[in-house]
C-alpha cells in the first residue's frame, strides 16, 4: 500500500505524486549511475508512491534523462507506472553542445520540438506528461512556444505545459497566447528562499487552481549544514520541531511546504534510497499553525508584522 | 446638520463616513476609558457625521472591542447610528492569549468564526458591519475564508468582508476564490508611506472601483513633529499651505488624501475631541493640484520626474 | 521603395512605421530649425519609410510642436503621409507656463483638452494620430481621461489614446475606465534599462498585443561613448556584432530592439539625416538569438542564470 497521496496538478493536468524526485545530481551519485542502481532508486520511489520524476535535457551536462533512459529500457514496463517531466531551453556552452558560443535561452518552435524528440529518444518513451520552459527568457516569443506545443500536443508527444522560474507576469503573458491552461510553475522554494511567498508567485497558483513545484527544498542542503545566521535560525526551530513530531530536520522541512494550501510538490534530490523513504513520513506530519509560523519566523529573523 | 459626506465603500458595499474613526488608542486617552468618557468620544464623531468605527480584535490587548462595547450596552440606541469595522487573524503572544507560544496569524475557518462571534460578544452587537483580515499570511488558505465567510454571511453575523495591508496579487488571489467581492483594503497612507500610490495598491482599488482605508494618516503623529529630513520638509510644505488655506496641517494631511481619486477612508486615531471636529474640516478644504504635489515632492525629496 | 516595414500598433490600433523619429532635439540641431532644415529631415524620414514621429507638448520648452507646425504649415500635404503622436501631462516651471509654481502633473479633463487642442494648433493639423499620457500621476483620476478621451475622439481631434512610462498595474488600472484600448507604452528601453524585459511592462504588451515605443533606445548616447563598465562591456558587444554583420553599433542597438516579439518600436532622436537614413539598415539585420543574448549579457554583467 502506498503512504503517498496524489494529486492533480491542475484542474485540467496531470495526476502526479505528492513528493517528486528529481534526477539532477543522477551522475553524482557515489555508486555510480549504471542500470541497476538506477533501477534501484526508480524501484525505491514507486515502492513508497513517488511516481514522478523531474527531468531536465541539461541536468548532469545533457546526460541524465539518457541514463535513466537506459533503466527504462531495461525495464520497460516501469514507464506506464510513472510521470515523466522535463524542461527545455537553457542552451549551455558545453562539448555536447558545439554550437552554443554563450549560455543562453532558445524557445523557437524549432528548438522546442529538437529539444522533446531528443527527450524522448533519451528517455525511452514516446512522450512527457508535463514539458516545462526552464527558465524565462527576454526573448521568448509566445507565438513560437504556442506552435510547438500546438504540433506537440497533436503528435501526443507532449500532455501538459508548465513553466520553471517564471514571474507571475512572464506566466500570465504566455498564458495568454496558448489555448490550454499551464499546469505548474516550478520556482526554488524553502525557508531561505521566501519569496515566492510574498512576490504573487504562489497567490498566482493558488489563483490558478495549479501546484507549484518546489526546487531545492531543502535549499541544496544549506539548510541541514550551512553555517549563516539564518541556516542556524532555521535548524534550530527544525531540532525543536523534530523532537516535538519525532521527526528528522529534512522531514520538518518537507512538511512545511506540503502544509501551503497552494499543494505544493517538493521535488527530492537524494540519491540515498533511506532519505527517499525517510522524506515519504513527512506527509503524515501535522504540524500546526505556529510550527509554520516558528520555521518561518525563523527564517525572516523577526517575527511576523 | 452633518459636515461629512457619505461614500460607498465598495459597488455592493457599506455606505460609510468619508472619515473614519479608529479605536487603537482608546485605552490610551489621559481622560480614561470610561464609559462615559466614551460615549462622549462617540457622540463627538457622530455630530460631525463620522458613523464608522474601526476595531480590531488585538487592539488594545484584547480590550478595545469590549471597552467601546461597553458605552453601546449603555446607550444601545447608537448601534444603528454607526457602521462597525473589525479584524481578525493576528495572534499575539499576550496573556489573554495563552495557547500562542509566538506571534502568527491564523485564518483558519474555526478560529475566523471564533474571532467573530468574540467580536460580536464584546462589541455587543448582533452584527459587523465590515470584517477585514488584518494582515496577509503566507499560509493564508482561501478556502477557509471563503467557508467561514459564507457561514458568517448566512447567519447575518458579517455583512462585508475587507482585507488589510494585503500586496494587489493576495487580493486578487483571495478574491478568485470568494463568491463575493472584497470591498476595501485598508493600508499605511500618507506623505512618509506613498508605496501604495505606486506599487499598484491604490490602482487596483481604483481598478475595482473600492475605498481603500488609511491608517495612521498622520505617519503616527511623526509628520507633525518628527525630526527627520522628510518629516520636516513636509511639515514646512504644511505650514505653508496651512497658511494659504487658513488650515490645521493635520486638516492639509487629511485633504490631501482626500483629494485622492480613489476616495481614500482616513482613519483618525486621535482621542481629543477637538481634534476630531476639526478633523472634519479637511471636507471642505479645496486643494489644488500643485498644492497636492507641493506635499508628494516634498515627501519624495525631489520634484517628479 | 520604402525599406521600412509597417505595423498596427495595437488590434484596433493606427499603423504606423517600424522606426520612429523624435524630435525632443529638435532645437538642438547644429544646423538650426528653420522651416528649410526641419523639411529636410521630415523628407529624410519619408524617404525612407519613417511615417511616424513623436512629440510632447514640452519638447524644447514648449517649442518643438510649433517648430514642426511651420514646416507642416509650409508644405501641407506632407500631413497625410505621417502620424502624429504627442503628449500631454507634465507641467513644467517655464516662462510660457507662468501658472506652474513646482513642476508637477495634471491630467484633468480640462487640461487634456486643452493641451491637446493646443497642440494641434501648434502643429498645424486637425488630429492626432496617437495621444500619449506623458507620465504616470500618483493623482490620476481615471474619469476624467476617460471623459476628456470621449471628447476629444468624438470631435475627431484624437484617434487613440496611449500611455508613457507607466507600471503595468498603472496601465491596467486607466484601461479598467476607458471605454477603448490603449494602443501602446512608450518606456526607456535599451541594454542599461532592461528593467521592462523583467518587471512586467513588456510581458503586459504582449498579453494586450501592443507595441511598445522605445525611448532613448542609445541611452541617450551613453551605449555609444560611456565610460561605466556596463557601457564598456556592451560596446565591446556592439563592436564584435558589427563586424560580424557588416554595421554599426548604433544599428545593431536598434536591431537588438527589433528582434523582441513585442514588436518594440525604436523612437530615434538623431538630428543627422546620415544617422536616419542609415538606422534604416537596421530592420534587414539578422541578429540570431546568441547575438541577441550576447549584449543582454554584457549588459548585465553576467551570463543569464
Amino acid at each position: 500500500m502506498s503512504l503517498l497521496s496524489r494529486v492533480t496538478m491542475a484542474p485540467q493536468g496531470p495526476e502526479v505524486s505528492r513528493l517528486v524526485y528529481g534526477v539532477w545530481r543522477l551522475l553524482q551519485d557515489p555508486q555510480g549511475a549504471g542500470v541497476q542502481r538506477v533501477l534501484e532508486k526508480i524501484q525505491t520511489c514507486l515502492d513508497c508512491g513517488i511516481t514522478t520524476f523531474d527531468h531536465a535535457d541539461i541536468y548532469g551536462g545533457y546526460q541524465c534523462e539518457e541514463v535513466f533512459g537506459a533503466a527504462l529500457r531495461a525495464q520497460p514496463g516501469l514507464r506506464q507506472r510513472m510521470e515523466l517531466v522535463t524542461k527545455c531551453g537553457i542552451m549551455l556552452v558545453n562539448p555536447a553542445r558545439p554550437a552554443n558560443r554563450l549560455k543562453h535561452y532558445d524557445y523557437s518552435r524549432q528548438h522546442i520540438i529538437a529539444s522533446v524528440e531528443q527527450s524522448l529518444r533519451q528517455l525511452a518513451t514516446d512522450y512527457l506528461d508535463v514539458l516545462l520552459l526552464h527558465r524565462p527568457s527576454p526573448l521568448l516569443d509566445p507565438s513560437e512556444v504556442a506552435e510547438a506545443l500546438q504540433t506537440l500536443r497533436t503528435q501526443g508527444k507532449v500532455r501538459h505545459l508548465g513553466v520553471s522560474n517564471f514571474t507571475p507576469a512572464q506566466f500570465d503573458m504566455l498564458s495568454s497566447w496558448l489555448p490550454f491552461p499551464l499546469v505548474t510553475n516550478q520556482v526554488e522554494l524553502h525557508p531561505l528562499r521566501p519569496e515566492p511567498f510574498l512576490d504573487g508567485t504562489l497567490d498566482q497558483c493558488l489563483r490558478q487552481r495549479i501546484s507549484p513545484m518546489a526546487w531545492s527544498p531543502l535549499a541544496g542542503g544549506r539548510l541541514l549544514s550551512g553555517e549563516g545566521p539564518a541556516e542556524t535560525r532555521v535548524r534550530e526551530v527544525l531540532a525543536s520541531l523534530g523532537q516535538k513530531h519525532e521527526a528528522l530536520p529534512e522531514q520538518i522541512l518537507y512538511a512545511w511546504l506540503l502544509k501551503h494550501p497552494a499543494r505544493i510538490l517538493p521535488v527530492l534530490g537524494t540519491n540515498h534510497t533511506g532519505r527517499i523513504t525517510s522524506a515519504v513520513r513527512a506527509l503524515s506530519l501535522n504540524l500546526d499553525t505556529q510550527d509554520w509560523f516558528a520555521v518561518w519566523s525563523a527564517a525572516m529573523g523577526t517575527e511576523v508584522p
